[in-house]
């Protein structure tokens, strides 16, 4: 789950969305977009890996030209991966990760052992945001014998990846990882062992980080999201991360003295929708700031904030996107689309949005009607 | 975990204990034993597959002849694997595991869809308790695309085997699987995949027993056993079927309209105490009743009960093992061990035992001496 920035450029003769490097002469009455759009992807663009309907068309319209990508840049995996399941072209910029928030912890944990949890490659994540001693879950329980009973029913689950080979090796040279203690544990993506990551996560947070020992403060638990169902490929919604931290904290609360204590930085935490805010006055102020035909924008930090005056958030869960809108406030604008966990005849009852559609389509139609007042 | 009944047998000169089909002139006070002893296994005998230490001498000092084996009787799985870990020959009918009850309730499901998760082969050992249409959940949730939206990452845990897969066939071709509700489900033994077998129970349970559908009661489900956490081969306990009911539970109670209602056959539930007094009454009623060397008792039921004075649980695991005797009442008597989840100085404060040793030989030397006085 996550959300997407697009900020929308303004052409001469219709609008048009911006996401590449070259410009036309503005002529519109203002030189800078008025609003920003965040998406939320899983029920809105994408059911697994099949897109939604007319999300790419939606897309499209927002684009200049969606298939010319820019030259230069890094991209993030996620970034390249919706690139080409949309058929538009989304720079790494745009994109914003449950656990992208995590990199502001690198100052606290960067020299720490910290354990990251989830599908794919948890650790490589990690040590890009530059952490310099991270283990993922995979590695860590390998390293204990017997840690998992189970484990030799998982014959194949558990086995290292070359690359992650390779990143273990790295690590050892530095760290004795079962006699050093884990200083903060981070559930980077989808857990996809459960049985194992609750079990080797109690043993570490209840024993002050370091299986088999007593005693000892918990260590930070940090989630990059909190969702408890989302919307797949599978026609009913599917458990996600906060379903695993329900199971987890149930758990832990049973066999230790004091209860679990964790911080979740996905929607609905407002945290998430104010660095997409800054994230699109960034990505805003860009525009028209540069002197060529191909500015090179390496990190959005760089330029002055210019202040959006709309901010769109187009969801499909009610409880995280429209609650996080709702909290974030204004000048957030909560649009519910019907594509994914809701799918009611009018609004949700306990968590009504601004505007509820039939389609990310309908979504983007209203809101460019309702700006094309803007337009010369 | 399961309750091992041993019925001790006397000889001429000295104790022994019964295990096979030879016997020997009695010349006891009492013809038949007056006293029964039931082991629990993880934690007592065994941490993981490794023998705590003296438990196979503590156990040869019950047998007369731990090392023959009985012929033309049929074992179950369990009891050749205890032969074999233990030293001491075992027969599958002084074996009680959690999901032995369940043979109770094919009357009741026989003909119905069920479903059995658990580790191993859950589908044969339902199937040889009777049950005829019953299906595994890794064949059940195979049969439904993209139920498991991780499966991807989970390249060979999920496979069938061979054999599985010779018994989906059987299966499938009395049973469309996508089209049938499920009418119970059995937690025969501990889950492999909790998040994919959460997933999938709560989309069964939820749904009156076909995943994807909406309405019906809630299809019963049952569970072998309900430790929250048992001794293994790792130095500090492990989560047990009791922790994965609490995360189902947990979960369950977030996303439906109604609680989760189930019932759990294993320890401590009273039942467990009952059918184990009954099958050490039958086997003691055994005792001295063939005329040849070798009586085939394929069927301990098929002889008439002999009342024991004396029950003996042996157990590590005190709101367990120590409880489920206490609930039961006399004729239990409840040892504790400290070589499991216990190991305190005194009694357990909550549960506490009728006596504390230190390992499952001392256990053994208090109920031979405390019997000492019936022997010859």
């Amino acid at each position: 789950m996550m959300a997407m920035a697009c900020v929308r450029k303004f052409r001469f003769t219709r609008p048009l969305f911006h996401l590449q490097w070259r410009y036309y002469s503005l002529q519109t009455k203002s030189e800078r977009p008025t609003f920003g759009i965040a998406f939320d992807i899983d029920g809105v663009m994408l059911r697994g890996r099949n897109v939604i309907g007319g999300a790419t068309q939606a897309l499209r319209r927002l684009f200049k030209d969606p298939s010319n990508p820019s030259g230069g840049l890094r991209e993030s995996e996620r970034a390249i991966e919706l690139s080409n399941l949309l058929g538009v072209y989304i720079k790494s910029c745009q994109v914003l990760q449950g656990h992208t928030p995590f990199r502001k912890l690198v100052n606290r944990f960067g020299d720490e052992l910290v354990l990251a949890v989830g599908k794919g490659e948890p650790a490589n994540v990690m040590s890009e945001y530059g952490f310099r001693k991270v283990v993922s879950m995979d590695e860590y329980a390998s390293s204990f014998v017997n840690i998992d009973p189970l484990a030799q029913y998982k014959s194949c689950a558990n086995q290292l990846s070359s690359h992650n080979k390779d990143l273990l090796s790295q690590l050892e040279g530095d760290v004795d990882i079962t006699n050093t203690h884990v200083h903060a544990a981070f559930v980077v993506s989808d857990p996809i062992d459960w049985g194992r990551d609750i079990q080797v996560l109690c043993d570490v947070l209840r024993s002050g980080g370091l299986p088999g020992k007593s005693g000892g403060h918990q260590p930070p638990l940090f989630f990059a999201a909190d969702d408890l169902e989302y919307q797949a490929a599978f026609p009913t919604v599917r458990l996600g991360m906060g379903a695993f931290r329900i199971a987890l904290e149930s758990i832990f609360n049973r066999i230790h003295h004091s209860a679990l204590t964790y911080t979740s930085f996905g929607k609905p935490n407002a945290t998430v929708f104010k660095d997409a805010e800054i994230v699109l006055q960034k990505i805003s102020s860009s525009i028209g700031s540069e002197t060529t035909d191909h500015p090179k924008i390496s990190n959005a930090e760089n330029f002055p904030t210019h202040e959006i005056k709309s901010l769109y958030m187009i969801g499909d869960n009610p409880p995280v996107d429209i609650f996080g809108a709702r909290q974030a406030g204004l000048p957030w604008f909560s649009i519910l689309t019907r594509t994914g966990c809701f799918s009611g005849e009018g609004n949700h009852a306990d968590f009504p949005a601004d505007l509820v559609v039939d389609t990310v389509e309908d979504a983007i139609d209203y809101i460019l009607k309702k700006h094309s007042k803007e337009y010369l």
